[in-house]
């Protein structure tokens, strides 16, 4: 009980954080962001410090090395974090906005403004920089956030939070619009996610433990990042020089992220002519092959993929390809065994293009692109906090006007309800 | 387990239905709902012959008389649920609109198109028609609907269902698109709620209890329709004859709504002037009246508001009065005794009503108009589902939009992530 009281205390803090946020102009909160940066910038040697203490810890744990270098700060990745802050003050204010207004009948004129959410949780693993990230974006939106980081970057995490608190007092922000859940007991995200008088949506960045783990134990609305299974689809009518390079930079280009693809597509009037030199690229480049019955008989010698490829994200060099018949079923395989992230068509032929746009219900749909593409910074947004798998709020990359909801306001002269 | 197995059955099927439907034309979806539309029409001595089942049941279980009259089915009602449904197909299709498209440096075209939600679930309680009126609403918005209403209503809900699926199938649409939990054991809703892998929103209907119960216990996001403690503050620079018909016109045109007013807040500078006859006005209405101190001193014999007053949804011919510093304190009470529903200033005085917008953090926030038009109609939406108190996805009157979530399009010439 004693840990729920000092949450509660804590979370209702960040609360009336908000509602001052909510008022301040965005000059105001530009200038905290710029002094947050400065602040990351000039207490580097401290932050060094703090995360040798992480480093250590992690050596002791035994951590492997791929994670202890995520785990690591150098004057480079604070540069690189105090830099992610300067951008995000240099991007537009996206509260205020009125996009529309339009009037009714009886004269009353009605607008949608562009608000905060409120208090937004961010419960992620290892990478300190998120800790920047992720405050950076909600203060800009102008929300309170409340971090929950993971318990290997704890001393890395409370320094970043440190100093990015004191910048924002310094400009006149309250300190509490950013929060940090300082305790590596998991019962605080138990705890934490039952809170909803205090915090107004959760966004969980991490592996999918951590995603499953939130959305079945929250009682906040949860936007989930979740995995990709991704195609791309090679129509008969595509120039095959494209759907090559496409293929393999939607393979390889780093194929541990969510939208780097992991099954190939091929139409059978394509598969002849396209694959075995496809298949050879790929394998050039490092990729595992494995194949359905007929690529194995147009190339013969590559693995058989099982039903199981068919669902697996494979987050490396491992490729699952398969000859469809035509574009329907493609767009079957990809409605039946996707995880409706990102898929694309390569095709020259219109009708087939607009069909796939169309019938592939997935967070970003492409024509003769590379998957890779669906990117908050790819697509304009600005900035990411990450990409969505949800339906409701946000979906596909989520920026700046994501994490905001909008209000009505409404200029009368006197209108009544009939 | 036997009920959720047969509720996964129910639901899986919901979800196959959904993906048909998310392909459908928009001519095709209105003319299922004008078949369902002319199918309650002419099965309206079925429907009434179900629904006397079900004011029978609840004659026996000693439903209050307006309960009764709530449930009750006559030839006018079913005339009504016909017309919705009708209105609805005369809407605009939300589906397919891509509201803007741009191009990046790259010369990527990225545009975002409106799709389905996919499964939508409604819980709600008492009356037969919310099952003709939400049933209509996510079919013309292209989603499957799984419908779970009050046990009350059970044989009603589960004719109209009967008629609109019947309709549905008629017209090429497949009837599992709309789907009816026939039965009245509460556990289903408990079991309905965890099933987040076939239902993508959860939109509660009803009061206060089964909101509480549906947002506490479910893994599936939900979209509230919570309670409103909706104020008007009459400023100091008011026309008062405005502001009388105003808030005469948010407390009694009908106050068992969630946007009308429960408490005024007056300006102290407009108190005595304004308060005397106001007050008057509000008793000949029939309204009971309560005041702070300073509404006492003014108007002698009116019983005090006590703490509590300040938080209660009276949902009745009751009314709290509070006379305030100023424009601040007014905002200030808002924000912490309100429900953040629907919020009124009454003034004349520019920098007030601009201060009023920006800072009160309400679903609708009016100037010189009523409270009573927070509502989808009102605004020109064309339809509703509600109004939502939920921050994420929706906020204020549920449309059709609302019904809807995007995905990105991008349309390339081979372009590739660098």
């Amino acid at each position: 009980m004693e840990l729920r009281e000092e949450l509660i205390e804590q979370v209702s803090k960040a609360r009336s954080a908000a509602t001052r946020l909510a008022r301040t102009s965005g000059g105001m909160r530009n200038a905290a962001l710029l002094a947050m940066a400065a602040g990351l910038e000039e207490q580097s040697a401290f932050l060094i410090e703090e995360n040798r203490r992480d480093l250590e810890a992690g050596k002791g744990k035994a951590l492997a090395p791929p994670l202890l270098e995520r785990l690591a700060l150098h004057p480079k990745t604070i540069a690189e974090m105090a830099r992610g802050l300067k951008e995000i003050a240099a991007l537009p204010d996206p509260l205020g906005e009125v996009t529309r207004m339009w009037r009714r009948p009886n004269g009353i004129q009605v607008g949608r403004m562009r608000v905060p959410i409120g208090v937004i949780g961010i419960i992620y693993e290892s990478r300190p920089n998120v800790t920047a990230d992720s405050a950076g974006l909600c203060l800009k939106s102008g929300n309170a956030v409340v971090l929950r980081g993971g318990s290997e970057a704890i001393h890395s995490n409370r320094a970043i939070v440190r100093i990015l608190r004191e910048a924002a007092e310094k400009t006149g922000l309250p300190a509490e619009a950013i929060s940090f859940i300082d305790t590596t007991d998991r019962q605080a995200i138990y705890l934490l996610l039952k809170l909803s008088s205090y915090i107004d949506l959760i966004i969980p960045r991490g592996g999918e433990g951590l995603i499953r783990t939130v959305t079945e134990n929250s009682a906040i609305p949860v936007i989930k990042h979740d995995k990709g299974v991704c195609h791309t689809f090679v129509d008969g009518s595509a120039d095959f020089a494209m759907a090559e390079s496409i293929c393999l930079n939607a393979k390889v280009q780093r194929p541990a992220t969510c939208n780097a693809m992991e099954t190939l597509l091929v139409d059978q009037a394509a598969a002849a002519h396209f694959l075995p030199r496809a298949i050879r690229k790929f394998q050039e480049a490092g990729v595992q092959v494995r194949g359905c019955e007929r690529t194995r008989a147009i190339v013969p010698g590559i693995p058989a993929a099982s039903e199981e490829d068919w669902t697996t994200e494979y987050l490396d060099l491992i490729l699952s390809v398969r000859v469809v018949r035509d574009l329907d079923e493609a767009i079957e395989h990809i409605t039946r065994y996707g995880s409706k992230h990102s898929d694309a068509i390569v095709t020259n032929d219109h009708a087939h293009a607009m069909k796939f746009i169309n019938e592939v219900d997935s967070s970003a749909v492409f024509v003769n692109a590379s998957t890779r593409l669906n990117d908050g910074f790819q697509f304009g947004l600005g900035a990411e906090i990450g990409i969505s798998t949800s339906r409701i709020h946000a979906r596909g990359p989520m920026g700046l006007e994501e994490l905001t909801c909008t209000k009505f306001v409404v200029f009368g002269q006197g209108q009544l309800r009939e």
